[in-house]
């Protein structure tokens, strides 16, 4: 595809055609694995458990405290605050369109939002819990619970187990798309919905070349069922001062799961979607402007001094992937009568 | 209306009449003071500002962390977590009909919900802003809330002050309401709204005398325009072997505000709404039952040692206490257009 939107490039086709090839709408609907389809019933019990708190240790944390859907599916924070106040050393990815990777965290470590969902919980430095049974108890122990894993999991003898919780939760993240942006609308023929700075940015970012990772409708790469993850090096060209400046080296990605040594500051490639919502940007959060992000992306991956115009036609273009959010109601979490969950 | 409603009862009258003397529903709407009126854009701007975290210096706790209005209003603990990780020495209270109180806080502190507002933000183990003032930046910074300060507040020249946003914040929790519970609907006449044992504890609260402290709509005393505070000792018998036990005679109470000898142990009474889902219970969390809740306030408060069938009668008629929660739609936040609004 990249061949030839070079080409078409070259031959000066209208911005219009060089978006149609090059560039993507994202789907209306995110794509489902065929062993855990979407039902209303399994999205409300996802939603449910995604703001429910009490599934971590201190009864303080819940998915949508790192991954805030009221926000950018993130916590805006360089690392998020975990149990007992610890830091992680990577950025919260937002949970926005993350049903369009194919596949989870940072170093891809996780192939599906189901196995994902497994791992905050769990995690000393997050949610936790000292084990997804004593996650599960808690969960057990809230009466209203009961009936919402029955209505999800209707076949089921006992629905109450982590991995239907975990399925409920992605059915609930598949929900989580912002179709619908300037630059969606612009892809599917308002052309008034982008303005010429816009246009002008996502020409510049073909045809200085991010679009060779950040390609496809979540500017990400392949979506689901395509099983690969789009994984580059990053920085690709270590600028020794930027690299120190931003503390690059330390985190050696994809390697600290593979132990591969081509792995080493290997990262999956995150998405552009409503990007402009989610600073501070890169793995460790350590730039704290979509500008700057924009100016060391293409210094470190592609070797290119952009033009302060350049680096402002970008942003401009980028800020056209911030989609709306699809309407939501307020859970209510099911009662707990009379009882206390968390020990202080 | 005390004596009333004793004479009556001993005139045995049915339990319907008592109930209608004595007891009364929750009105369907809260009180509103004449200085902050509620329009239907100020209560917008208050859930935004309730929800947002990025009022607290590390971006993490907004209101709802502590008052989560997807649950019981507060947040399950003994104690809150606040900024750092650090706890207080008081449980939080619901936010669920706080609109209903004379006076806010545990030990009255506060004449009203604006005023109540202000505290948390700068409080340094709630969410640790240095100053209002620096709050204040904090919204300003996002570009977002410009308008809906303005749509709030449109006969204001420069709307984005700390005493529209508090004001916006009491307005938003002025719908935080519970009318309807089973309670509710018994009061206006559908008699077959409580069971027998329901109505068994609800007799039993009158006579045993709880209902000397916590009566009226809200069983917390007197509702706004009334300005007095409900205040009561607790423990008024100080069983050494219970106060030892919970750990209640250390903290002062109202006294630590206004340093009157009549004033050490005296507490605001708390509302009986939806007490169930709040857990633990008592100022600083101690007691985990409601059960045992009931049972403690017996000895404590009237010297009475209840039955176990009394405490589950009165148990019983407290869960028809909680009430339907308003159906709310989730906020958007406010966007911070590709910048970084918290220091790691």
């Amino acid at each position: 595809m990249m061949k030839t939107s070079i080409f078409l490039t070259f031959l000066a086709m209208s911005s219009w055609a060089i978006a149609q090839d090059t560039f993507m709408a994202l789907p209306d609907k995110a794509p489902v694995p065929k062993n855990n389809p979407m039902t209303k019933e399994k999205i409300e019990l996802g939603k449910i458990l995604f703001f429910d708190p009490r599934i971590s240790e201190s009864g303080t944390i819940s998915c949508n405290s790192c991954h805030n859907v009221m926000a950018g599916g993130d916590d805006a924070r360089a690392t998020s605050i975990g149990h007992g106040g610890q830091k992680g050393k990577r950025s919260a990815p937002t949970v926005w369109n993350s049903a369009f990777l194919t596949v989870q965290f940072w170093d891809g470590r996780s192939p599906d939002l189901e196995d994902q969902a497994r791992g905050p919980i769990t995690n000393p430095i997050e949610m936790g819990m000292k084990s997804h049974d004593v996650a599960l108890e808690r969960i057990r122990q809230i009466p209203g619970y009961k009936k919402y894993f029955e209505a999800a999991f209707p076949k089921d003898k006992s629905p109450m187990n982590i991995q239907n919780a975990v399925n409920a939760i992605a059915a609930y993240e598949r929900t989580l798309i912002t179709p619908g942006s300037k630059f969606d609308q612009y892809m599917k023929g308002n052309k008034k919905a982008m303005n010429a700075q816009e246009i002008r940015g996502m020409k510049t970012v073909e045809t200085v070349g991010c679009t060779a990772c950040h390609f496809g409708p979540n500017f990400s790469g392949p979506l689901p069922p395509e099983k690969e993850g789009n994984y580059q090096k990053f920085p690709q060209n270590p600028n020794p001062e930027i690299v120190k400046k931003y503390n690059l080296s330390e985190d050696l990605g994809r390697y600290e799961v593979t132990k591969k040594e081509e792995d080493k500051n290997v990262y999956r490639v995150p998405t552009w979607r409503n990007v402009a919502l989610t600073a501070p940007y890169f793995h460790n959060g350590s730039v704290k402007t979509l500008e700057e992000a924009v100016r060391v992306m293409g210094k470190l991956q592609l070797d290119v001094d952009l033009t302060s115009n350049q680096v402002e036609d970008i942003v401009a273009f980028l800020n056209t992937l911030t989609g709306p959010f699809p309407a939501q109601t307020m859970p209510r979490l099911p009662e707990l009568r009379g009882r206390t969950l968390v020990e202080d």
